[in-house]
């Protein structure tokens, strides 16, 4: 969600943004385990990889690599500048220093042609409107022989239980504010159809389905504690707003309903990941 | 979905019926990939295992358990005995001995109780009524100390790109079926509320979600093929005409959908599967 244009919350490098609570529990094995067999091999052959994370966010991901490949370097990029000084917290939280973040769009990628042994996104194509083209501008910047490995949730094979009707709005607005922002969400299901538009032979592509979800208790506690963030101040409140996708009380509505949800022993969401894995 | 009442379709041991085809792929391995880990612990203190199949089919998943605990015993046990003979072939095709097959209902396993180490169900409790007195027979039959498993799709996270028209009758049709037998497509999420409803704890219950998927060329043809099939002569005809859920030429439509699905190289089909591991 960190390549949105109209971020405006302000935040500080101590401390995660609303919006990005939730997504600071992502790291590699999470939110990109379709990625490391191939990672592993590649770094048996060159451990001075480099790997570039589109669309960054506050870096737990990026991070995590780092780790996974400490003779290599790490470059995390992200659209809205904010949230780089977090990124860089959490690089240092993480005791990573082969790692570096810049400001930049998935469209223009500030790098020269064949930089990247891998190039990844995460979260990002699901929120844009052409991202075929941000597909094609991660193939420029990667070496030949190197890979491009995008994961996006499908939001329309999400499941939460139990189906309270405050989460049936959420669900709606979260789809909402993706379309109204020229995003799409069934990416997950159509990563694989973007990489042919583009020219890629279906035989340089590995498709894959995971999963994300939350149903123990901690899973439930940052899930609804993230999602209620965003609903009290984050980001998705002021796209409701700005959007026409929900009022005041549809919102407290929500929040309630994730209270709701957090204290049910019963409780999950899950959700299909679509996972593409292009070899150059 | 060999636990279905109204089987009626003839079948020779060497050949799988129709229906049974696409259900053939399955093995421990990609549809108890959850249980595997558990299962390698428990062997390692106790190999001889004995491990419940319910609701085992055409047998594939029991014979690869079977391969996988050596000095164990597996039994598979199935509602239609017309399926056994299959499934007796299917074991001796793959090498095993230490596995036998016998008749029997979900409802009412004839095995007294805690005899099994893991009692085990995939694509079970979706087809019926009151999975929860199912779950509580799978306990009933299980050593304490030891583990029911269960593995279900959840139909309403299925993705299915291209979106042809015919394949969503097609999911409509399936999702038909599954309620005019009394069973719940959403069952992949309501995994855990169950074991809860029975009286588990819930810090005795492991919950996750895993994927079931097709989109590689030969996983394109086996779907395609298997549900054509169903659609031509299986069970899934039958119960179209009996519950008055498709027409011949809406099944036409549909077969002819899933020929354009399986030649499009940009097809998938995934689902989410909801997993639960109760310790007893």
């Amino acid at each position: 969600m960190a390549t949105n244009q109209d971020q405006t919350t302000s935040q500080k490098p101590g401390h995660p943004p609303a919006q990005a609570t939730l997504h600071e529990v992502r790291t590699a094995e999470n939110s990109a385990a379709f990625l490391l067999p191939k990672l592993q091999d590649m770094k048996n052959v060159n451990p001075d990889l480099k790997l570039l994370d589109v669309g960054c966010g506050s870096g737990t991901i990026a991070a995590s690599f780092a780790k996974l490949i400490p003779e290599g370097r790490v470059t995390g990029i992200d659209v809205n500048s904010s949230i780089l000084p977090r990124a860089r917290a959490v690089a240092e939280m993480n005791g990573v220093a082969n790692i570096e973040f810049q400001e930049g769009s998935i469209f223009q990628l500030p790098f020269a042609d064949e930089t990247f042994d891998v190039t990844f996104c995460h979260q990002v194509l699901i929120h844009i409107g052409t991202p075929w083209d941000a597909l094609r501008e991660m193939l420029r910047v990667t070496k030949r022989g190197g890979i491009v490995a995008a994961r996006e949730g499908d939001y329309e094979s999400e499941c939460i239980w139990p189906e309270l009707p405050g989460l049936k709005k959420f669900h709606a607005l979260m789809a909402g504010c993706m379309k109204a922002g020229g995003g799409n969400p069934t990416t997950g299901r159509l990563l694989l159809s973007w990489a042919l538009k583009i020219g890629v032979e279906r035989s340089h592509v590995q498709s894959s389905f995971g999963t994300s979800s939350y149903d123990t208790p901690s899973g439930r506690n940052t899930c609804s504690k993230g999602l209620r963030d965003q609903l009290r101040g984050g980001s998705l409140r002021e796209k409701a707003f700005k959007y026409g996708l929900g009022s005041e009380n549809d919102l407290d509505e929500m929040i309630e309903a994730w209270e709701e949800w957090e204290k049910r022993d019963d409780a999950s969401l899950s959700m299909l990941q679509g996972e593409i894995l292009i070899q150059k």
